[in-house]
């Protein structure tokens, strides 16, 4: 080591991406350059950063070269660690794929990608010896993947569970606080940038899907499955379930949560009555948190932003400094990207326990709520079915005003039961002459 | 690589202390032994456990050696890591000493030791090669010391703040609950062993302050500084302190906190009013909570277990684990212990901003009550002297119930001051002749 500690060593990165995330990378270097060389002892160069087009930027102000071609950046010889922050499949994973051949490290926040083609990328960057870091990909700032690495590595982990979709939980806590419907508070979230134009990817669940699925694989060690998550978003929530579960000491917020069960793990997203007390219950706004059970540690929760242009760029550079203090090593990283060992995915075929389990063999509580007529006997029926079906009654809200074709609102909350049992029950109930429309149904989590 | 998976390397450890940390030690690797295999490719295989006397144990029934000698431990050439779990300094720190010199690896959950030798101790590692780990020193099965060391590494910390002592927060949380006395509840908890018999360590803050002190150099990049920690426990705080501060919309907990200031680092443990709507207000009982804040996440907080058998045995064999993972490599750690790169150490000199503030130069709101005697100009003359001190007033509450002897209760809230000035003021309020007793002042945290 050289006796001058002033002279330190350099490393020059590369960024494909100039959006949110990637100005929000750009500036945390730039602003925490001195920390960064602090914790490392090297510096970080931006060398190049590529974006599809540099109209309106004034690239001599800016201290890196511009290029709208990212091979400038994947077949540079000077570049050590590229960083992908375009997002979506494509170019994004051939670019990733060429930058790894030519021996570069990656570091993505691409949650699709990785949920869906990370099985391919991680081979790759094995053959390669290179590593191929994601902490960004759930819950932003949040270092839930570093926890549930490394951090959570003694457990077996019975469940994961977490707000990691900042768009439902704004509009579930807004709903919440204003008593306000879903369309309304949607717009509203669309007005604030919270939600996007076309909103699906977010409410219907399929972000919290993908960032699940990647969740799963770390609790579990079984390979990336997002065909296997059970996806159900927010839009038929209403103000009037909101308020029903106020009265029964819940609050709904939607969660994707990972769980073990003797014969096989659920993989599930979708909106949840979580009791008022639990931490998970007290994540408002965009905000998210994580809540990992080990049968050593018991509950852990793990709260913070999990979007945003900096608080994303903070676990990108987390990364790279990881990146960076692998880097006076032979080996390209200490840790297989999805935390297990290769004996792990060679030997699963052992672990009957560890095959993601079909939605109807899921087992949920319920927050039901019919409308009925009001008529003598009703209550006795729908009871029957439940009991027939095996589903005991935690408590019943029985709701005394008529509406104006007489109808009574009737909410049930029931104890635990497999879902094939619950989807019997329901098909029964729809079917009474005495009911009224859909049932609503919610899945209750203890928390 | 061998072609058949199930023959998987193997590494023997050597365990010092079979308490409450140590038996839930062999606990965990005993009953998550297949999945710590699954995560590492290693089997880890506990050779020897070294106890004072194992009287009233059935040694044969055990699966490994025990010893009432630790150096056959530190000594045995087969043993790659060490594991001391007996606390406090002597002999655990020669034991460490002797077992670096041996070669070995070190995990450690001792915060007084790596509070009050750690530098000497990582010196020492670092001559040798080998590694010092110490996740379970602070908070238990909250990973904060990797969360610090590497997922916040691309942030400029600017406070860390956490409920580190699980005997404080549960006094404290039950004082709040049932409206009850200190002595009262630090009676119940010494029962349900949540207290020792002497239990001035805790509730002292002495226990805090070491944890603090190992937080604050991971923040910042300062060597461990315990003598600059400003140490106060919650022995004064009264039933009457929690119901006001409950009026105001704040609970009280024990807290210690790290704070990045212009010209230099506040390092304090001591009671602190917590507006009721922060995360880190709904943290009861024994559990503990640490709120980070950097300048590119913002705010996160990790919630979980701060102590016990189970949680406190996680932390170790995640730090077992990370030993392991780094094993298949000529460095000892790809991460300093204090998670600064030496270059921060020898430049430390430049940083005057990171030089621990004294107590005086502090900057803290204050909750203040005292007791006046009910005549007219008493609250003009206490807030005269306030304003002549610099302090600003943000709420006052004027008890109207005088007590037997005339005395009405006053709170003040008072805006941040730097302390000098509010020990100037309270010296000069307490020696007015119509303040009656000592004045009672805690401070104000905003989280």
């Amino acid at each position: 080591m050289s006796k001058n500690h002033e002279i330190q060593k350099e490393i020059q990165i590369g960024i494909i991406g100039y959006g949110t995330v990637g100005s929000g990378v750009v500036e945390v270097l730039e602003k925490n350059n001195d920390e960064i060389a602090r914790r490392t002892g090297y510096q970080v160069k931006i060398k190049t950063v590529a974006r599809r087009n540099w109209t309106g930027f004034d690239c001599k102000k800016l201290n890196f070269h511009c290029t709208e071609n990212p091979r400038e950046i994947v077949d540079d010889p000077e570049i050590s660690v590229v960083l992908e922050l375009i997002g979506g499949e494509e170019p994004a994973r051939s670019l990733i794929i060429q930058a790894m051949k030519n021996s570069k490290h990656i570091i993505t926040a691409n949650k699709a990608l990785i949920a869906e083609c990370g099985e391919e990328l991680f081979q790759i960057a094995k053959e390669q010896g290179v590593s191929l870091s994601y902490e960004a990909a759930v819950a932003g700032g949040i270092p839930v993947i570093k926890v549930l690495r490394e951090a959570m590595s003694g457990n077996k982990i019975d469940r994961v569970a977490g707000i990691i979709n900042g768009t439902c939980n704004f509009i579930l806590s807004e709903m919440q606080e204003k008593k306000a419907d879903f369309q309304e508070v949607l717009h509203q979230a669309q007005e604030l940038g919270y939600a996007e134009a076309d909103p699906s990817f977010d409410i219907d669940g399929i972000d919290a899907a993908h960032k699940l699925t990647i969740l799963a694989s770390l609790a579990f060690g079984v390979p990336l499955q997002f065909s296997k998550v059970l996806v159900e978003g927010i839009r038929n929530i209403s103000a009037e379930d909101i308020e029903n579960a106020a009265e029964l000491g819940f609050v709904i917020r939607h969660l994707g949560i990972a769980r073990r069960r003797e014969n096989g793990i659920e993989l599930r997203t979708h909106p949840t009555l979580i009791n008022e007390d639990a931490m998970l219950a007290r994540v408002s706004g965009v905000m998210n948190a994580v809540q990992i059970e080990g049968n050593a540690v018991g509950k852990t929760l793990y709260y913070g932003s999990g979007a945003g242009k900096l608080p994303t760029a903070s676990a990108v550079v987390a990364d790279l400094i990881d990146t960076i203090r692998d880097l006076d090593d032979d080996r390209a990283s200490r840790i297989a990207p999805l935390g297990y060992s290769e004996i792990a995915y060679d030997t699963l075929s052992k672990h009957n326990e560890l095959s993601p389990l079909a939605p109807d063999e899921f087992k949920s509580a319920f927050y039901l709520r019919l409308g009925v007529k009001d008529e003598v006997g009703t209550l006795a029926q729908i009871t029957k079915i439940l009991a027939d079906n095996d589903i005991s009654i935690a408590s019943i809200l029985q709701k005394t005003e008529l509406d104006t074709d007489g109808i009574v609102p009737l909410i049930i909350l029931t104890d635990p039961v497999i879902e094939k049992n619950m989807n019997l029950a329901v098909a029964a109930i729809e079917n009474l002459p005495q009911t009224v429309g859909k049932l609503q149904k919610i899945r209750v989590g203890k928390f």
